[in-house]
């Protein structure tokens, strides 16, 4: 199998820490996005959506979904636990990345896309060119500090987000902070609890990743 | 365990289809989302981010993303299958999943609420006021109209969204087609290998739910 990722790139960055917490090493080809190597008719077949990470099986088979392609490595490699060990688990953890994607990941795009000088017509990535909408970029600046403030409501109580076992919603919540820090967001200084999850989680070796 | 449910909604009526094929009948509770019962402290303790479907777990622990709903079901009662029989299938039915998200449902979603009268200030679900954005309406037909372009042509090639099987991606490829109708949207008649499968997937009894 391949990987198809871009080192600067958040989205494929969940992936890597991901991998790295599991202890594996996939064969990577780095995509320029930079200079629009994911709009070639080459990785348009891969994936017409334009977008890393793209994990290619040997059969030929693409898997373009994050959250898909580091549910088929845990499956495939169990150890150690990142999705859950129960239905129930997965399920729970599924809801909060689902929220994490919400006003974390969604925000951060919406911020940063529409309002970076380089990403003008690019509003969203894909193939197709969207104009920027400055309102959009405010609401996702909106939306991004809802984030911060029910994470660091939940790691009041939580060691983790999911509980007292790091799993991948610890992966994605650090990536979706880290990127919002593209569209000149931080976390305000009194979130202690948010900054304490923050500090470490990102000193786990994965996440140089 | 219950489920919490709006009849008019599509993101619920995603869940309703889900447990429509697998024969199974949950308790359900209907939460009355026009006159903002969603938003009471009850329904907010619940899911902070004021949305249904939640599922409710005996042990008081709620479920609160659809596909993470879904899967639940799916690991306790596997037959028949909807969401793949092997680690591969069920990345590949992820990957469609989320293609289906990210044009159908979100532009739908943008499109719908940037522009419905009885929404202003109600441009995003969720217990925060955001104004409409019209250009983020119009994005979001563009949107809807790319999704109707590749869903049709995945069809010209596949019975189905992932394949020669029916699967969850065919249930939510129907329900944001037919949620787009809000939006006054509707795939150009041309598309006859779209129609072709809307009309199959609508005729399953499932579709009613």
């Amino acid at each position: 199998m391949k990987l198809y990722d871009c080192e600067t790139a958040p989205s494929p960055r969940r992936v890597r820490i991901f991998l790295a917490e599991k202890g594996l090493t996939i064969p990577t080809l780095q995509v320029d996005l930079l200079n629009g190597e994911q709009f070639t008719p080459a990785f348009r077949a891969l994936n017409p959506a334009c977008t890393v990470p793209v994990l290619e099986l040997d059969d030929g088979v693409t898997i373009t979904d994050i959250l898909s392609i580091c549910r088929y490595f845990e499956e495939l490699y169990p150890d150690p636990p990142l999705m859950g060990q129960s239905a129930k688990e997965r399920a729970v953890i599924g809801s909060w990345l689902s929220r994490i994607e919400w006003d974390g990941f969604n925000g951060a795009m919406d911020a940063f896309r529409n309002s970076a000088p380089g990403l003008r017509k690019r509003a969203l990535p894909g193939l197709e060119s969207y104009e920027q909408i400055p309102e959009l970029a405010q609401r996702g600046r909106a939306r991004v500090q809802h984030f911060f403030a029910w994470i660091d409501a939940r790691l009041a109580d939580s060691e983790f987000i999911c509980g007292p076992k790091f799993t991948i919603a610890d992966i994605s919540g650090m990536v979706a902070i880290d990127f919002v820090g593209r569209a000149k967001l931080k976390p305000p200084e009194h979130m202690v609890h948010l900054y304490r999850w923050h500090a470490a989680v990102s000193a786990r070796p994965s996440s140089k990743s």
